[in-house]
C-alpha cells in the first residue's frame, strides 16, 4: 500500500497534533491539508464526506477514510511496526497498554480538554471563562494526576517501559494546560512533572509545535 | 494461558455490563466477583489495588490486572479470536472498526451516559433532575444518531459487515436508554431502530439483562 497519507486538519487542533506528533514518531511522509476551521470548512459537504461528524481531523489513504484521531493513530502504528517509535506493544503487554490508552480517554481527556477550552480557547473566542467549572475539573484532574504519580513511581511510561500511544495521545492536551494555572498540578507532583519534560521534549512533538507557529 | 478470569463489579453497572456481554459472546467461563457499591467496596484497599481509580469494572487473570471496560473487551477479543463471536476483524478492516470503537467512546458514551445519569441514576438516589441538561445532551444524541442513521443504511453493523465489539459497547447505555423519554430518539431513526433491535436480542445480552434481575 503506497498511497500517501493525507490528514485533514488544522496545526492549533489538538486532535490534529494527536495525529501529527505519531506520524513524525514514525518517520512517515505525509500531506497535510490545512482546513480553515474559522470559515466553517468542516461543516462542508467534501469534508463531511470523509468525517460525518464534522470534526478535525480526517484521514485518507487511497479508498480507505478515517476520522477520530486515536482510532487514526492505531492505524498508523499497527501498520508501520517498522518504522521510527515502536508506540505499540505485541502480546499480552498491549492490554496493560491499552487500559492507559483508555485511562487518557475517559479519565484524562474529558477533564484536560474541559480545562483547556474554559483556561484558552475561551478567551481566545472572546468568551467568558466559567470559574465554577475551572475548579471543579482542576479537583478532578488533580485525582488523576495523584494515580499517574502512583503509576509512574515504578513504571517510566504509562503503558510500560516504553513511549507508546499512551503517552503520546497526552501530548496535545498537557502541552496547552502547561500554558496555564493547571501547570500546578504537573509540577507539583515530581514523577509526573518528569514524565511530562520527558514526553514533551521528544523531537516528534517538537516538529508539531513548530508547526503551529 | 489457562488460569480463570475474574470480573470485579455490579451487574447494574453499565461498565460492567459491557465486560460481561464479551465474555458471553465469546463463550467464555469467568468467576463473577460482586462489588457492593452502596458499601463504598470499590473505594477500599483491596479493590484499589486492581483499579486505582476506584471504579467497577476490574479484571484479573493470574497475574494481569486490567480495567477500564473497553481495555478489558478487547483484551478478551483478541485473546481468544477462535472462540464465540468473532468481535473484532483482522487487518485493514480493523481500522474502520476502531474509528467506529472511538466514535462509541468519544462521540456516543459521553452524552448517553449523561442522559442516563439524569433519567434513571439521579432519580433511583433521589436526586433531581437537570432537565437543562437533558435537552442539551438529548439534541447532542439527535446528531449523533443521524450519523448513525446514514452508517447503518449501508453497513448492517457499525464496524462493517458482522457484530463487532463498536456494536458491543454501546448495548449497556442503548438498553438504560430505551427504558426513559430518549427511547423515541432511537425509534425514529429506522436503521437505528432496526440496529437496537437487533443488538438488544442478542443471547449474550439477554444473559446480562438477567443477571441483573
Ligand atoms: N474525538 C475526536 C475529537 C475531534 C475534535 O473535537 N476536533 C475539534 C478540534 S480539536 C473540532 O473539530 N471541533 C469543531 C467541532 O466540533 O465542530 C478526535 O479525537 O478526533
Ligand atoms: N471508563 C470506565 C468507567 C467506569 C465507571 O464509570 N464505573 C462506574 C459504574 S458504571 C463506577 O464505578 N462509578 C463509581 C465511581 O466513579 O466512583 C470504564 O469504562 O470502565
Amino acid at each position: 500500500m503506497a498511497e500517501i497519507m493525507k490528514v485533514h486538519g488544522s496545526v492549533i487542533s489538538t486532535a490534529t497534533q494527536r495525529v501529527l506528533a505519531c506520524l513524525n514518531e514514525k518517520e512517515l511522509e505525509f500531506e497535510f491539508i490545512p482546513i480553515n476551521m474559522a470559515a466553517g470548512e468542516h461543516k462542508k459537504d467534501s469534508f463531511l464526506a470523509i468525517n460525518p461528524f464534522g470534526q478535525v481531523p480526517a484521514f485518507e489513504q487511497g479508498d480507505l477514510k478515517l476520522f477520530e484521531s486515536r482510532a487514526i493513530t492505531q492505524y498508523i502504528a499497527h501498520g508501520h511496526a517498522d518504522k521510527g517509535t515502536a508506540l505499540v506493544i505485541p502480546g499480552r503487554q498491549m492490554a496493560t497498554l491499552s487500559v492507559w490508552m483508555e485511562v487518557e480517554a475517559h479519565q484524562f481527556d474529558p477533564v484536560a480538554s474541559k480545562l483547556n477550552w474554559e483556561l484558552i480557547y475561551k478567551p481566545m473566542f472572546k468568551i467568558p471563562t466559567d470559574n465554577a467549572a475551572v475548579e471543579e475539573n482542576e479537583a478532578k484532574l488533580a485525582k488523576v494526576l495523584d494515580v499517574y504519580e502512583s503509576r509512574l513511581a515504578h513504571s517510566k511510561y504509562l503503558g510500560g517501559d516504553i513511549f507508546t500511544l499512551a503517552d503520546l495521545h497526552h501530548l496535545p492536551n498537557i502541552s496547552c494546560a502547561m500554558k496555564t494555572q493547571v501547570k500546578k498540578l504537573f509540577d507539583s507532583r515530581p514523577h509526573v512533572s518528569a514524565w511530562v519534560a520527558d514526553i514533551t521534549s521528544r523531537p516528534a512533538w517538537s516538529k508539531v509545535v513548530a508547526m503551529g507557529k
